[in-house]
């Protein structure tokens, strides 16, 4: 949903090609996997953006990110599994790709996928 | 709070007329319990709303819904419970209603509620 | 990240002069301290507020918190520890810190911190 010049993106998993991810960070799935699964929501939420805007050149500034990881009891590396998005945005985006972030841990998510993010964009 | 044209809502219950409900769903509470729980909230939020601005005509579009479950360990049907919201906003508003939403899983919420909903509307 | 005239600052912990907290509200630290811990969270962020604007007489309006309590199971106080931002805010700000504002039970948080507090700032 887009309103005056941000672009409010839902929340994505890491589905890819008809493939699915299911467990918790921590338990089924190491960091590493982890990091790759928010690096397959990131690019999921570049696909929608382009959808909705027709070119990812119009992307001014990522302004937001909340990187929320379905983490085994007492798992705490949740920056280092976010930094799966973050690092994608930086490498695409350059100094526009920088943005304010939460990485956290959560209980559950939709179909016991590891990781979903939601992003706001800054567009033209 | 509103900025600009923006009006944010603090996160809502399923409280209502002093009935509280208390436990989470995939234990205490089926997935439909929740779909109606969420429904709550969303009447809630729009009462909230209509105390905001007077009326509800003012609302030109839902932006953002993040909808948190208060989640037993291994629920993973988010999704269904927050489209007591989703639905009620369209049946409501029509496309002006639809917004980009996560639905994901709490570890525990104020009072133990089943469901907490938050929401950013764009307004006249 | 600053976009128009909203500030959305990154989700900060009650890491203080390099003292870190380690550990679930509810289990290793009460209610009191997890509102210790989110008032540290909150002078976080305005540090970081005052770093990126020179100045906090430059915050206009307090928008938006969103509290996350690292919760024990069945812990269910959350307002009550994030109280500890709001009550700061609004001491600091008066009627312009009053805020939009969730207060949640996540599974874990970044080296298990006991709360994370992230806001969104209007800004002149």
């Amino acid at each position: 949903v887009r309103t005056g010049n941000l672009l409010s993106l839902s929340g994505a998993g890491p589905t890819w090609g008809g493939k699915a991810m299911s467990g918790q960070v921590g338990a089924e799935y190491t960091v590493e996997q982890g990091y790759e699964a928010a690096r397959l929501c990131t690019l999921n939420l570049l696909s929608a953006t382009r959808s909705a805007l027709g070119s990812l050149d119009k992307v001014k500034q990522v302004v937001k990110v909340l990187g929320m990881v379905n983490s085994a009891h007492g798992f705490s590396q949740q920056p280092a599994v976010i930094n799966g998005c973050s690092d994608l945005l930086v490498q695409l985006f350059g100094q526009s790709g920088r943005h304010a972030r939460s990485a956290v841990g959560m209980a559950g998510l939709p179909g016991n996928i590891p990781v979903e993010i939601e992003i706001i964009l800054e567009v033209e």
